[in-house]
């Protein structure tokens, strides 16, 4: 079942020739999380063949022009196409009223039904929860209010062992039970214990999306271990002035989160245009944390279960 | 010098993989013109290495999401590259306040100044004008008020032959009344003709930027022999009806108007997603008209002197 990230945008506020503004799709189990929308979020999808109709939540980590200029036109073409879908929206509370004022405008019923969902700024918060998935927010430090992301499959049922089913012919209704934890007793009064039943379950797989922010500690406790980080760096040290006064990080900041959180693999982006070789990132990065790759547009990242 | 169309986008209202919405820009002299700005013109731009700076007029034909999704995200730009200029916005008038409302959201001064030119959308009307280029928009027919453009070089004044300036000893502060039209008395009291002192100047070049629109006759007196025209054809004929429902031209349509107006080229896009070939809108329409075209994102169109 895939957990995979696949990149759409990873400039910073000035887009490249080469880079789109933020914008990100995870697929979680069959769940297309759309995970801020730059300008040009719309086209990027088509060119990644990934199908409309199944963006059904959107994250909007803040309200920079960078990271949500492209949701009008993505509302707009989901409506076009007579998608009816509820559509949830994730984002700082004003931007209701900025994409409402121009939905207004925009003659013709709207298909699409907007579900606004306003993000907590003070403190982490849980946003989404499936069966399977969880999503939580959480405040990071920026100019404006802006939140990361953090999305988890739950924790896993044990695996029943195939042939003990036979074995023991155990009947459907108990598997149930037997993957709560209980043991099986069988006909004969023998009780065989769960852990002769079961074999332990894969670990759960997470995701964390930390633009934009500066260096900021208070992170590393929500993000810690997590299989993939998504980490800002937006200058390189040579800019740690202005990095700090942008309320941004530079290479090395984020990859001393990803070492501190223990994450298992960073990715960084949203690089400012002053730049044009994303490996003088990546070889900064590194000097800190080794498993660091540098963002590439439709680049697709996948974490095994 | 320079008189050339470089599209950016020319897809209709849903981009394709290939194809952005409509935006191009066209330079006359050195001016740039950009006309519709739909999401993803300013990476378009980045791409052709037009320089934003070069942006002073933008011209936007209708309020349909695909001609201005990209504006407030360009504005932005120009903003954060401390851009002090004038920016002339011809278009709809309600374009302004949808623009302000979102300007209003971003905290910071604007370095811009942008000034709003609504347009006429009863009759043809002159919007720009400068000594060497004009330019006149004039309604078409499409479901909501929307208006093409034409840009045109001024007549040009006749060239002095070189020749004459050394052989009847002409002073400077006569050249430009010859030009106007005067003949030259010499020192010795002798007429020279104007005929034998000028050759006759470049015809003045013109384009005309023609959607969205249905097939409409009264735009052909105003587009007359332009040397380029760009006229949507969103369907081919087999859609004849659809076209006719939502006020768009077919293929065949956009021929017709430039066969009839005796235009010089023509360019066809703003091609329904729902066709991947452009080269059956070229077959289609050069049954008719056959210095035809397709649309190319990318591709720069040059009109010689």
């Amino acid at each position: 079942m895939p957990f995979e990230l696949t990149i759409l945008g990873s400039s910073s506020a000035l887009p490249t020739s080469e880079r789109y503004p933020t914008a990100q799709v995870l697929n979680v189990l069959g769940r297309f999380f759309l995970i801020d929308c730059g300008e040009g979020t719309q086209i990027q999808l088509r060119r990644q063949k990934i199908s409309f109709s199944k963006i059904k939540h959107i994250f909007i980590s803040h309200l920079h022009g960078d990271h949500y200029f492209g949701l009008i036109g993505l509302i707009s073409t989901l409506n076009l196409l007579g998608i009816k879908s509820d559509i949830h929206i994730y984002s700082p509370s004003e931007l209701k009223n900025l994409i409402q004022a121009q939905l207004d405008f925009i003659k013709g019923g709207m298909n699409v039904n907007l579900i606004f969902h306003p993000l907590n700024f003070k403190q982490p918060q849980k946003i989404y929860s499936d069966k399977r998935v969880e999503v939580f927010s959480f405040p990071v430090k920026h100019s404006i209010s802006t939140c990361g992301f953090l999305f988890k499959e739950t924790q896993k049922q044990p695996n029943i062992k195939k042939e003990v089913i036979e074995e023991y012919n155990i009947p459907i209704a108990q598997i149930k039970n037997i993957k709560a934890g209980d043991d099986f007793i069988t006909e004969e009064g023998i009780i065989i214990p769960n852990n002769k039943l079961t074999t332990p379950p894969t670990q759960p797989r997470s995701y964390a999306f930390c633009t934009d922010t500066a260096y900021h500690e208070p992170i590393i406790e929500i993000i810690k271990e997590v299989d993939l980080l998504y980490h800002e760096a937006t200058f390189l040290e040579e800019m740690r002035d202005f990095a700090k006064k942008t309320l941004h990080s530079t290479a090395k900041d984020a990859a001393n989160i990803a070492r501190l959180a223990k994450v298992k693999k960073l990715i960084i982006g949203h690089f400012s245009a002053r730049y044009n070789d994303a490996t003088l990132f990546e070889k900064e990065a590194r000097t800190v944390f080794e498993n660091t790759v540098a963002a590439k547009e439709g680049k697709t990242y996948k974490i095994k279960e």
